[in-house]
């Protein structure tokens, strides 16, 4: 950590930052220029993070140097890139996972069928919500632990690994039954009671980055389930708020070659929610393969309109084989080939 | 719910968005124009909701013409404001609540001494934290139970409500023993398992804006609480997330005359997150009384140097009285007067 | 347009609404709903913009329907693509145009030397600044009319046309001597000024997307271009402005389908400038050109750690020939073929 | 400047670095700590801030410590503010100046009657567009020379000061004719052609914070004025954009303290071109006022329904004196008295 001085500071004001830093433990280096004076805060990270430095007497900027997270960063693992089997599917390095389904699992015939259905157009593993979170009170809020037995029957029958959302912490035990993957939505990406048991839970997680999070705020909720003993982050971008009203959200695809260089974890894209309208999906989703993410999450169903739930962003089920293939052919481009279970 | 079609939508496909209108049991009224036809859907707005013709053939826009909320609705109230008496303390029409407290209950000294600093100034309510959010795992969570009997004893001797923040539902029980308000964070504002419990315990709500809410997810947030029997929600605005890089947040002042537009609930602004240093949360303050807030939440700190959590920001103990008095004169702009118990 | 009413207007409030709305030459259809009646203003597009409701007694709501360009918009040409011929190189429809060069233009060796590069690579156009706007004062502004007669001779040895920016209208002639596009810059995109003289001039202009401008604010700059009678408009997405502050700017590449839904102008990608950084410029491109990109801008320098600007971001001249064979596959996955003169 | 090693950084590239800062006259100071090497380069500031070290081998960041701006700061003026005499008005310090007037001239009644209007209510100066930059090609842009006339008549008759915008440098004479305050717009703000000739031109200048220009870029702005010898820059805030769509943009009354510890240049809010509609101009008013603003540039009209350009956002001439008399007690609260010819 730098702290950098104000032009105007005093000698005593220096003096104070240097034993408040010795006072923690870590040690002060003062650089004296001709217009202001830095003092690097050298020692252990979680010591320097308390020092409380901003807005001190005669303390003009307080600079970070080390990243605020461990395990999930990039020097963890030797610079090496994390490869996880989940349920004989890989995904990470140069396997490309397909993660595909229904925003909602409304009914045996659509959840059984869409699970056949992507599979045979070589998905990776299936997706589905039993519970959706919802900005309405007064919509569908899913199909709850019935959504949950039809996963499971469509897992017995295709074999392919579920990814299924957990809002709430006492509904754990029945999701952990079923699902392969746990996702937890954009809007609790900080919610850290959610996070610390999934940590503890062990099983792997597609984390969505929140509307407004920063990529560090992104690896900081990943870092609260790894932490706890849980390697298998999926790091999951979905689009981010901001100022643009022509489409829905801002799907930030500079993440994909960012979250790389800072972590060892995965990088998963979703389109669908991103974009809102099925037109966008497939540019987006060329465009996220080609910029070298490790897989896509994107919503079909066979008949969108009739969806309970967003059916306007799905992918019709008779079109996804050659969705499926061009985004093969995109994530060729960037070296990676799709893993199939 | 106004349906723009394209240009070039055909008979048919304007013909069969008015079927899928009638098909939920809502009129459908055409304006067919020289360039455009636009076709108006009335009827139960949860049926409208579900149309789902984004996207549709010949769709080029859904407009919403209905707000998605109700209870939380100036409407409801036939255009009066809400006014609540919380532990003897009025906030809302022309009474103004000024909350202060630390961020986090450290010691009995700090809490107890803090809650007779602030009453004497003409505090309105205390707030300090037992249970915190943090955006890294690494960082202090706070006393937990320990941290609500303090509270509790700061309540016995000044009389002042509570206010604090609960962040798992599996604590709501201890908390609904000492908080007369029950504060839920920016990061837990669309955690609807947590909002619904809430809207069943009954006890007034201060429901932080997210990071990157818009001011109707605000609202639909509120809504949840409202929908379960509550209706003692506090809206509060504490700084959304821009691209400026020069202070922490953007307080956006704009939302407290917005917000007093749409909906009857009082509207509280949160000055200390959002600025993050102690210089820029005077300035803030009197802006937000003068924009005619019902009410300032403010962290305050016998000796912000020695704070556990968030010192920089904190208003220092000896000069609350002064800057209590100036929000007084800056309330009164606005036609409010300080509410005491 | 159609003008939503608050649901508390009085019947004399609508009436002034319509009154307004046949003032000016339109027609009002009003829709009277159970809880809010809306009316629609059918007529010539300038009159119905200035009517001015927004904020008149009882109106809740003003929603435009039609867009407001019109020479920009897909409607002009019965949603057929523009196609160009620039200087012998196809952009538009099928054709992928790769515009490739330094930031600035420094020397005759390096500005010819680059040329002759970026040519055997295969690209399509050579870019080269001779003046450069910069945020300080302080900075290398170019090299004026003498950077222009180099990029003259690096034309006249490759062939290559030349795409190059003016921030002046008092140096378009010298610039009309050289340019085969005239680049506008972000920060110029709403130089109202600037666009009218290019719209008179008649050259080719690739118009930059302004940091926090939305795609309909785009096309309405293009549109004043348009409107003087030049039709040849290149729009060029960079980077827009967010809270993230990893990395320089996002780059939206969700606006390259949305742009091809609304406008028939071919749509170029900047990878350099949003990422500020050599390591996110191939993913980028890659993400661009599989999303359905017309083209890509791009800078490379022979030797960027001596480049007197933008060093950083540029391709390393060696490198540049292996950049544009990816580039070329990933335009293949949409379709596209690399223009060549 | 600091300059972040990565923690894999070699010692032959910490060597390249240190090398680097030293070729361009500046000192080279490295902080070896167990993860990671910080080497601050210590010199000119412009020499400095040609490094170029951004992505060089081995470096993971650069940190500057110095602003870019120099005239702007407030070191420049030993933390004294300027306080500007402008035709007899004086703003900055303890003065508050109230500038009002219709967005567009339209007649000599419209014209001179409002600016005897704002002078019996107390205003400061008066403000009129003769020159006005529209988003649409197809809107009114003013009456050009003939409004400038306009407003000589309204000084003539009122002997308050005229604020007026100035686009096209080529209008700049007869512009300087009547102006004693010159405007650039949010569009304009980094239209570097302008400000410099602006700089040139002497003449007081209101400078209007981009849309989504930083606070520092706004002052690197301030700063190309600045250089060329006019020191008379007034910093204007005028809202920027944000995700919230329930209003038009977000004024940032964050920006008023933070400018004034940045700079010793008086800081002006536009509050009518934020809000958009009436009913927020006098909240943001007051806000504004109590934070602290050395100014405020606000619209009336003497019948908005009528006006030409942004009339729902005009405050209405009967009831401007109300406005500024609350306006002036909000100032108070700030220590601030209204300021008049």
């Amino acid at each position: 950590m730098m702290i950098v001085m104000k032009s105007s500071a005093s000698e005593a004001e220096i003096e104070a930052v240097i034993d408040r830093i010795q006072s923690v433990g870590a040690v002060a280096h003062p650089s004296r220029g001709e217009e202001v004076t830095v003092i690097g805060a050298i020692g252990d990270r979680e010591h320097v993070a308390r020092l409380g430095l901003e807005g001190a007497p005669g303390v003009q900027q307080v600079v970070p140097i080390l990243k605020p997270y461990k395990l999930a960063s990039k020097q963890m693992r030797s610079d090496e890139r994390s490869v996880f089997d989940i349920g004989g599917a890989r995904i990470g390095g140069e396997h490309f996972a397909l993660i595909a389904g229904p925003c909602t699992v409304e009914s045996r015939e659509q959840t059984v069928g869409t699970a056949h259905l992507v599979k045979e157009a070589g998905a990776t593993m299936f997706r589905g919500g039993a519970y959706k979170p919802r900005t309405s009170p007064y919509a569908f809020h899913g199909l709850g632990e019935a959504g949950l037995r039809l996963l499971a029957e469509a897992k017995a029958e295709t074999g392919l690994p579920i990814v299924t959302e957990l809002m709430d912490v006492r509904d754990l035990e029945p999701v952990l039954e079923v699902a392969d993957v746990i996702q937890v939505g954009a809007r609790n990406m900080q919610n850290y009671t959610l996070l610390t048991e999934l940590g503890r839970a062990g099983r792997p997680v597609l984390l969505k980055r929140g509307l407004s999070a920063t990529l560090e705020e992104l690896l900081m909720a990943a870092e609260y389930i790894l932490k706890e003993g849980n390697p298998h982050v999926l790091l999951c971008e979905r689009g981010i708020r901001t100022f643009e009203t022509a489409y829905r959200f801002t799907l930030d695809l500079t993440a994909i070659p960012v979250l790389k260089e800072l972590s060892h974890l995965p990088v998963v894209v979703d389109p669908s929610h991103a974009a809102g309208r099925r037109a966008l999906v497939e540019p987006l989703s060329l465009a996220a393969a080609a910029a070298g993410a490790d897989g896509i999450i994107v919503e079909v169903h066979p008949n969108p309109a009739e969806a309970v739930c967003d059916g306007p962003q799905a992918i019709v089920g008779d079109d996804f084989a050659a969705y499926a293939q061009r985004v093969e052919q995109a994530a060729a481009v960037a070296g990676k080939v799709f893993s199939t279970v």
